[in-house]
C-alpha cells in the first residue's frame, strides 16, 4: 500500500493517541513528509501532539492557517499545497497530511484533497478513515445514536432556522461549535422539551475534557469549540408515516 | 482504564484488521470474554473473523440473533444478554462485545448497551468508537463529505418519501441498505440529475468489495447490503439563506 510516490489523507482522531488506527499508526510511521495544519494564531498544531509516540526521521511541514470564514483565501492556501504535494510525490515521497477527527468531516483535509485531485492522478491519493468528535462524544456518554429506522444528521450551529428544522428530521441530530449561539440554541432545546435528551461536550479525548448531561437555560461555557448531541426520539421498524 | 468488572461495547470497524483502533485491540486483547453477535442463518461472525489476529485466550460467545425486523424479540434477545454480562462483571470479568463499524450506528451494541444501563452501572459500562462503513466507503471514493456550512445525514433506505426530503435537507446524504429499492433510489437520483454526484458500494475493506461511481438507470446489483452517498452540493460560509 505505501509505494512512493503516494499521498495520504490521515485521520488521527478525536485527541488521545490510542484512538489511531493502526492502518494511521502505519502511515505516519512510514510517511517521508507529514504535513501538519496548525491555526496562524495558536501556532501550535494539536494532531502533531496527538501523533508524537510516532515521530521520528517524518519531516514535519506546519501549515499555519488563519482561522476565518474566507472562501477564496482558504481555497487559495490548499492549492498551493497541493502543488507542493505534488512535487514531492513525484519525487518518490510518501506524504501524509493528518488531521484532527476523519478526513472528510470539516477538515483541511477536505480542501487539500479537492485541490489535488486536479493535478495529480487519483489513484496516488488515499484517504484513512479516523474517530470523529461526534463518535468520541457518544462514546463518553454511552449514547445509541441511530437503530432500526432512525436517521443521523451532523451540522455547524450556525443557521438556527435549520437547526429548528433537523431537529424534525433525524432521531440524533450532532451540532458542532454551539458556543457561539449557545443561548439561543438553548431556547430551542427548551421550547421542544429536550433538556433531558441532550448532551453537551467539548475537549472529547483531550485536556480539559468535560461532558454535561444535565443541560438547563442559563448554562454557560469555557468555549465555543462545543459538540451539542440531541435526541428526538427513535423511530422502530414498525414506524409507519 | 480495565479495572475488573467492566463492559466495553468495542466497535472493530468496516473489515480490514488495520482498521481497528488501539484501544480496541487493548481491550480486545485484555478482555476475558467476547461477546459476538452472529446471523443466525450464517452461523458465524464476521466482527470475530476481523479480530482473530488478537484472540488468545478469551471465551467467545456467540449470540445468534435472527435477522428479522422484530422489536419486541430483539430487546428480549438483548435483555437476556445483559443479565448474563452483568452476572460476569459481578464475578470481576472484562467483557466485551464487538460489533462491525461503530457500536452506536445501527449495532447490536445500541440494544444491548440500552439494556445493560438499566441493571448495571453506568461508571462500568464503556464504549470504544470504530470506523463506520460510510466513513470507509467515503474513504475509498476520496469523497470530502461535509466543509463549511454543510449537514450531512444517514439513514436506512427504507422509506423513499423521507429519502426525498433528505435530498433537499443535508448537503452528503448516505443511504444504508439499498439493493432492496435500488430501482425506486436510481429512479429519485435520476429524477435530481444526481447520477454524477452519486457513489455506491458494498463489503468495503471486506472480500469481494465494490465501488461504482458511474452511477445509471439500469444498474443491478450483487447484493443488498449496499451503501450508496449522494451529494448534493456545498454551503460555502458565504451561503445565506
Amino acid at each position: 500500500m505505501t509505494n512512493r510516490g503516494h499521498f495520504y489523507a490521515v485521520g488521527v482522531g478525536p485527541g488521545s493517541p490510542d484512538l489511531l488506527t493502526l492502518r494511521a499508526v502505519d502511515i505516519i510511521s512510514k510517511a517521508d513528509v507529514l504535513i501538519c495544519p496548525a491555526s496562524a494564531k495558536k501556532n501550535e498544531s494539536l494532531a502533531l501532539n496527538i501523533i508524537k509516540p510516532w515521530i521520528k526521521k517524518q519531516k514535519i511541514e506546519l501549515v499555519k492557517y488563519p482561522m476565518r470564514k474566507d472562501v477564496g483565501g482558504t481555497w487559495n492556501l490548499w492549492e498551493h499545497v497541493a502543488k507542493r504535494v505534488k512535487k514531492g510525490c513525484e519525487q518518490g515521497k510518501i506524504i501524509a497530511q493528518i488531521t484532527l477527527g476523519d478526513p472528510l468531516f470539516y477538515s483541511t483535509s477536505c480542501y487539500l484533497l479537492t485541490s489535488l485531485e486536479k493535478i495529480f492522478p487519483k489513484s496516488h491519493i488515499h484517504v484513512v478513515p479516523g474517530i470523529t468528535a461526534f463518535q468520541a462524544t457518544g462514546a463518553k456518554f454511552g449514547l445509541p445514536f441511530v437503530w432500526q429506522e432512525d436517521s443521523f444528521m451532523v451540522m455547524p450551529a450556525s443557521d438556527l432556522q435549520r437547526i429548528e428544522q433537523a431537529i424534525s428530521w433525524c432521531e440524533t441530530l450532532v451540532l458542532y461549535k454551539v458556543g457561539k449561539v449557545l443561548k439561543e440554541v438553548l431556547f430551542l432545546l427548551d421550547k421542544y422539551n429536550l433538556f433531558p435528551s441532550s448532551y453537551l461536550a467539548a475537549y472529547v479525548e483531550q485536556e480539559g475534557e468535560y461532558l454535561i448531561s444535565n443541560l438547563k437555560k442559563d448554562l454557560t461555557l469555557p468555549g465555543y469549540l462545543v459538540t451539542l448531541i440531541i435526541q428526538t426520539g427513535h423511530k422502530s421498524w414498525n414506524y409507519k408515516k
